[in-house]
């Protein structure tokens, strides 16, 4: 099959084989996969992702320097589920045909992160095995594009259920890429209070808007701790989705007594802060990765039933020829919010 | 009056003159005054401390290279209301000879941080003025040296209050020096949980045990989270009471998944974390400072009725000429918990 690769910073197009499904394991045509922020982190700072990874633990990581097909936030459409599926582990609930997401964990022996292992394909390539158990159909009607940004629209909803909200908090979102998105979708018609969201892109700050914000702020115009509804708020929380170093810091010199700072965004690198700032003021740090399995299927069904409107920020498909140009412009946030990879695109290539 | 004067982390005695009360406050004789380790902080570095402080704000801070008399932690006695002593800010509440604590703010126009201001002095002198709304009587048969340490108490009743314990958590206290031990102090007696502490010296594990840990493990010789209690734990609070930097970094390492871990420790210098290591494991971290004016009633009252037992943490009692080298030797953390300066201590300097 045509597989995107990538290692240490390098991402090619080649063909390599089908992988084979085990128990309890299907065989599946990636239909739709998002590129991730992580994604681009793995490319951009691979050296920094492994070496991290390998110290930290968790489930969120890149401990190989082989080549690895990423991808994790993918719908797929169920194919076969092999030749060795049998015994009690393989429940044969989904027949060929039938629309997928799952949650990117291989179970075997070792659980394995799909779209970081080098043992299994991620969604970038046009075949994928999943374990059945991870696996939850997509309603009937829910667009494909939509259907893959499950995953990180749990990866929101899961942010948002980290920071015990009581609804009436001032919401400040800083950075307004697909992870401050998908926090702003997922308060959106919910949350009472305020929401505020910071971007230096007026395309993202657009996106922001669009997605729920009540103002969008370019922060080297306007001080978004000046604006009147986080000045005014009893109580503020503050979801930080850049992740690069020196963002925490400067929240802390810029934050009021009290703020509750919800980290959402993955600084890599290590990173300075001056504690006595966040003393001085009391402040909280909750750091969050990843969702249940419940906030995943939640979020399954609030795109399916149209409580998340996902659509607006699909602003882009590519085929897996195009995905390395991709990972290059994606450093420009005008254009795009969620790009999503079809390894199908061309249907010239589409050997079914 | 004799006083100990402090600047850029100098310590001297010198005759200075008697501070004067102003509306609303009162004279008072400091008769005991603990030595904090701000104190420690603000001879030490006293450049990072007034650096960090005038950009942090807040309430804890020395924002002067003017010479300052310190001391926050302390006991005193009534004087006098003195001349200006009249019109609606007077309750005349006290009387002279009343044995009184205080949270150490003068309430002028703008706020005066006692201890830490060049304006007024702090307890490591003769006499002190203090605001009569500030002021609490010392419940009858109280002994002073344990009324000084209302004030520290009440930081460790305030870092347990801010960590919202259910009392079945699993604790664990890092560093046992006046900080770890209120904390110890304060959680004694009430909560049901296991609590295990960490420091490397022998005379500071001893103390922690006196103070309530069921445990206390020198962490060159025994990983404390590998500790049966600390391994087991269904929910661990780590209360960080060292304040050096590199302790959140080498928190992060060790701790487990959703490990809660409350900043009391004051570390002043800028500081490194590997944010990435935090969000795998979804850490939090609520840095706290102070106390409410309530905590410190409650402290008062708690030493009072003896819930807070605080006697044994007093280790010794010096006089003015005694600080600056009293200063140097809580560098070694083996002989002293809590250092208690007595302005009196030598009869014949009373002038009374």
């Amino acid at each position: 099959m045509k597989a995107v690769l990538m290692q240490r910073g390098k991402l090619w197009v080649e063909n390599v084989d089908d992988p084979t499904p085990g128990p309890g394991e299907v065989l599946v045509k990636s239909l739709a996969c998002g590129i991730c922020g992580s994604d681009l982190h793995a490319v951009r700072h691979t050296e920094d992702f492994v070496t991290t990874s390998r110290e930290a633990g968790g489930a969120f990581k890149l401990t190989t320097f082989d080549p690895v097909v990423l991808g994790h936030e993918f719908c797929a459409e169920v194919v076969d589920y092999g030749p060795n599926a049998k015994g009690p582990d393989t429940e044969r609930r989904f027949s060929s045909g039938q629309l997928v997401c799952s949650i990117p964990m291989l179970l075997r022996s070792q659980p394995l992160a799909i779209g970081y292992d080098e043992k299994v394909p991620g969604g970038f390539a046009e075949y994928m095995v999943l374990s059945e158990r991870m696996m939850r159909p997509v309603p009937e009607g829910t667009p494909v594009t939509a259907a893959a940004l499950t995953e990180p629209m749990a990866v929101g909803l899961h942010a948002i259920n980290k920071a015990r909200l009581n609804g009436r908090e001032a919401i400040l979102v800083i950075g307004t890429g697909p992870v401050g998105l998908a926090v702003l979708t997922a308060l959106s018609g919910t949350h009472q209070g305020p929401i505020i969201a910071s971007d230096l892109s007026p395309g993202r700050r657009h996106f922001a808007q669009r997605q729920g914000a009540d103002a969008a702020l370019d922060p080297s115009v306007e001080d978004p701790f000046a604006h009147q509804d986080i000045k005014r708020a009893k109580e503020l929380v503050i979801f930080e989705c850049v992740g690069v170093p020196g963002m925490l810091d400067r929240l802390f010199l810029d934050a009021p007594q009290d703020a509750r700072i919800i980290v959402v965004g993955v600084c890599l690198q290590a990173d300075q802060i001056r504690p006595m700032i966040a003393i001085n003021k009391e402040l909280s740090l909750q750091f969050v990765l990843g969702y249940s399995m419940e906030e995943f299927d939640t979020s399954l069904r609030a795109i399916a039933d149209g409580r998340f409107d996902v659509a607006p920020m699909v602003t882009s498909e590519v085929g897996l020829d195009d995905v390395e140009a991709t990972f290059r412009s994606l450093a420009d946030p005008e254009a795009d919010a969620k790009v999503v990879v079809n390894p199908w695109l061309d249907p010239g290539r589409n050997r079914d």
